[in-house]
């Protein structure tokens, strides 16, 4: 399989990125953050994954998604373990060719159909076991003490429904004025922060159960640095953004004030030290690595183009479900001219974080 | 799980059959051939089955497509594990819940969307673990010793692909005047029969490997009885009928004479004592039962609807694959006129023979 198995990235056109000069210019922004956290995921793979000796390797990426993310992280987890292992062979410890199983895990309606037809042919040869496994990865999706390695990637900011009190007229937490946890209000900010506290000790509890003892799960995603409201950060001036746009179209009588309203985004960004409290109160994982992602164009202004498409690709459903499909496209139409209009002033915002967290389970 | 897994089979609407009573006709047709179908699994796999003693089942069915059929056969196939199970907890052997996990698999093109989310609530519930596996049958698609029951349902007599000969104008097994095997041609009967040999090989190979010790292989499908020719079927007559439709198209300069004589179903139907050959050849299961599946309507005629509705749903994609997609909504349209204008006699039609083959992985 080291042969066949391409190194390279998986490359798909970018939704919206058609400006030459914005695609490359932000296919480089990306490409050096999937190498630094490939380069990441690597080294604490080698450096803290037990001597499992195993003839079959279990793996499965929570909330994969489709296209080259999900293939090119567990291509790296793969590819990373037969070198742990060639190293082991030459001190002589196993010289059997194990195999590798790979669990994509997503809800029912992800694209599953998609994933299957772009897996690398590898896969097809099987040289490595491919299933797909629809569920909420809220729940147990495996056996217990079935997985070796779990993998989750920008997920875990998605709540899987928006907190009631923020929608309820009657409550001090009702959150008219905004589509978001701004920070701002402090129960807005508890009530988002309880139901992301519930749902991500959900999904710890349920990899618990699944992974062997000694077994490694790797989360990626975006949380605030201490002390940093999600208004000072270019997310959420964007966020802002979307809520003007909304506000323009009630007044124009394509959605109404009441939609706009009772519209709140199911996201949450924690601070990091919330995110560190949740990762340490399960208590059936030892916190190997919990830091922040750096590289080396992290500080580069993101172009427009990028932003509307990254907005488009990410916010499309969401919006979609409670608007309808007249409104959403109007809104992502408006919200990219007005962001050519009024672009935003990255030296004005405040860093958000991306973090990366190694945990290994304990013995029961 | 029990009280929640519900025991009436999913109806969806049949493609194409609109008119009452036709929908009725056949309707009654399918059910009492799934439920003749049914009644033999869950009677072998009582008498048959190994008193496994397993904490997780884990069942697959190969080329399980999407809709009601593979999701009333896994259960069926559950339902009767559970009954077994009790059976033997009465006698005091057992009293663990196990685990059931299946794996659909079909081909990377099959519609894994519309499985996924038409999985009934327990597999969301994760009382049963279901997962998508995307690859061809004819190889090994899981590890050694790692399933207890296997089920492939009307998938066999589908070659992956065209015997290389029947399209050759240079062999003796050039098959131009058909679209399939009619058996009349014996070079062609050859070519195909060899083809089927080496595929069902294949697959048999293959479970060998992937089943345990014990292990099930429940098979359906349809061949010929011993003697019968294909064309004297009425599927044989319907094949001819498609291809009179296509040399009609051809004259009429929508398709070409070349691309029709070039074109031949990738089916075979082999003679019941063919296929008992190749089931005995690979030696690593014994045939537990290999029979006739017979049921109360079989002799009843089909509808003309009927007939039109099944063709176009399992043969739309080769025919659209060969001549494109402007012919074979042409040639269904066409076909579905030519059966109202001449219904199949069925009364002049020998018998085709759906087969039931049920075998166990011996020890190695």
């Amino acid at each position: 399989m080291a042969n066949r198995m391409p190194t390279s990235i998986h490359s798909y056109p970018m939704i919206g990125g058609d400006g030459p000069h914005s695609y490359i210019r932000n296919s480089s922004y990306q490409k050096a953050a999937i190498e630094s956290v490939r380069t990441k995921t690597r080294e604490a793979i080698l450096a803290k994954t037990p001597n499992f000796d195993l003839n079959i390797y279990k793996i499965a990426d929570f909330g994969c998604s489709v296209g080259s993310n999900t293939l090119d992280v567990v291509q790296n987890i793969i590819e990373t373990l037969k070198l742990k292992r060639q190293q082991e062979e030459n001190k002589g410890d196993n010289n059997e060719h194990p195999e590798f199983h790979v669990f994509f895990n997503d809800k029912p309606d992800n694209d599953f159909n998609t994933l299957f037809k772009t897996l690398p042919q590898y896969y097809l040869d099987r040289e490595v076991f491919a299933c797909g496994v629809p569920g909420s990865f809220y729940h147990q999706l495996f056996s217990r003490n079935s997985l070796h390695i779990g993998h989750t990637s920008n997920t875990l900011h998605w709540l899987s429904t928006t907190p009631e009190d923020v929608c309820n007229q009657n409550s001090q937490a009702w959150n008219k004025n905004s589509i978001h946890c701004t920070n701002l209000v402090n129960e807005v900010t508890q009530a988002y922060k309880k139901l992301f506290e519930k749902e991500i000790g959900a999904f710890i509890e349920a990899r618990t159960q699944e992974l062997v003892s000694g077994g490694l799960m790797i989360i990626l995603g975006w949380c605030l640095p201490d002390g940093v409201k999600m208004i000072r950060t270019w997310k959420g001036v964007v966020f802002d953004m979307i809520e003007d746009c909304l506000i323009h179209m009630a007044k124009s009588g394509i959605t109404s004030v009441e939609k706009v309203e009772s519209f709140n985004l199911p996201i949450y960004f924690p601070q990091f030290n919330e995110l560190k409290e949740v990762m340490e109160k399960n208590g059936c994982f030892t916190i190997e690595i919990m830091e922040e992602v750096k590289h080396p164009m992290e500080d580069m202004p993101l172009s427009n183009d990028f932003i509307a498409s990254i907005f488009r690709t990410t916010m499309h459903g969401v919006i979609e479900e409670h608007f309808g499909d007249g409104v959403v496209d109007e809104l992502l139409d408006r919200f990219a001219k007005e962001l050519t209009k009024h672009p935003i002033d990255f030296k004005d915002c405040q860093k958000d974080m991306q973090y990366f967290i190694f945990l290994k389970r304990k013995t029961d």
